[in-house]
């Protein structure tokens, strides 16, 4: 049985609006917002939980299956006026489609596997630089995403970005990278942290099969001293102005290379 | 001698904001608009003319060097109040700087040069993908840009997420594409265009050496079907969910592709 909501002033509402703006508050509630028909319907095919469904009627004309199937699965369902849809958006044409998703993404470092690929992202502090990696991971078919000291992973913001990458690869995340390079290299895997300084060697000169994990840095300051120090360091030889490469796409770069020679 | 406006009300500082909002606007004044101490300063460094300088006090006193140098080359220049700044800036925290600089970056098509490597870019709307590809293909080498049917070079978003390589990579304005390669092809180029159709050749199997235009498609539609006609077709080969892979990525990688063939 679906309640309805027509009020922007309603409570659950200003809770939903709380949990897409702040971090601290999908970690207190152990929840985040998903909005939009492809993203809650990519929350449905994966292992997460669906807490709250919310629908306009017109979401449910146009995308009836989606709601239908995210209404069977969810603890609780609302339809919401036009008004309340438009006050959760943070798109211009919302297609009326919104979800609350328990947190639920992070594994923890010795979920590992030592025969096989990943990127670890150190700081990338960027939302929309965090998505796009992981999609791109997800593309070139990385088996994981290593993240330390990154934004969260249930910013609204990154969520689209990644276009529903980060609901499906296998995420993990980690308090202190050096310590978990460290333990992954003891087991036979192969660090690489990448560096715009030259004397580097070239990415297209390492071996890359097997178990390795990429390391990729903050957009302006790139990988730290500590985990540089655990890891061997790479660079992407570049004819141009190397300093014009940024984050995402150089993380695209690299995580080609260390895919093409992956059989 | 510099003049001063305090007002937003100003006539010149909302034409201005025009310029900055609208292509159309831009076309027909001749004129672009800049923000910030980098950008104005890679306009400096170019062969533009820079027809106008706007500065605020705190702008000069933070970037004395490149305000000076600015308002010597500017052919007009205005100290402007805090809350014309804020008016004219498309930052949180305005720097400040402002420029208006005659829009002549776009060379015709017989200035391709055969024997170079170029990025061909066909109806790429999204002005930061715009931006994100060219700053890519400058920090790779690329030697040039091929642009049929973008979006505006001189949108301000494009300008900022290109930092600056719009004002820098040469670019080829083109609005008969297939002509435009059939020609270079004639002259003995190859032309490439990429594809997600997985029967296409691989890019890590082509000759990528000599004179080579690679075309990147419409962010949803990918390369039209006349363009396609008279290229190659290659594709990026990957392990994972190819459609995931979104068209600043795929034309990182395939100018990384070209570029490692290039010495």
């Amino acid at each position: 049985m679906t309640s309805k909501i027509e009020s922007v002033q309603n409570e659950k509402i200003k809770v939903v609006v709380k949990l897409a703006l702040s971090s601290k508050e999908r970690a207190s509630r152990g929840l985040f917002f998903l909005e939009g028909s492809r993203l809650c319907g990519d929350a449905l095919n994966s292992s997460l939980s669906i807490d709250t469904l919310f629908y306009t009627a017109q979401g449910l004309e146009k995308h009836s299956e989606t709601v239908r199937a995210l209404s069977a699965a969810a603890k609780n369902t609302y339809e919401v006026s036009p008004a309340v849809a438009k006050k959760l958006s943070q798109t211009q044409s919302p297609q009326g489609i919104f979800c609350l998703v328990q947190t639920a993404l992070l594994r923890k470092a010795d979920d590992v596997r030592y025969s096989c690929k990943y990127v670890a992202l150190e700081n990338i502090r960027d939302p929309a630089n965090l998505g796009a990696i992981i999609r791109t991971a997800e593309a070139l078919g990385v088996h994981g995403a290593i993240l330390c000291g990154c934004c969260d992973v249930y910013n609204p913001k990154a969520l689209r970005a990644s276009m529903g990458s980060l609901l499906r690869l296998p995420l993990i995340q980690c308090d202190d990278l050096p310590q978990t390079l460290q333990q992954c290299t003891a087991h036979g895997m192969r660090a690489f942290a990448t560096t715009p300084d030259e004397t580097a060697k070239k990415i297209t000169q390492c071996t890359l099969t097997g178990g390795v994990i990429l390391v990729i840095g903050n957009e302006g300051n790139g990988v730290t001293a500590q985990t540089m120090a655990v890891c061997e360091r790479v660079t992407i030889p570049m004819l141009g102005r190397a300093e014009s490469l940024n984050a995402s796409m150089a993380a695209a770069i690299a995580m080609w290379e260390m895919m093409k020679q992956h059989s």
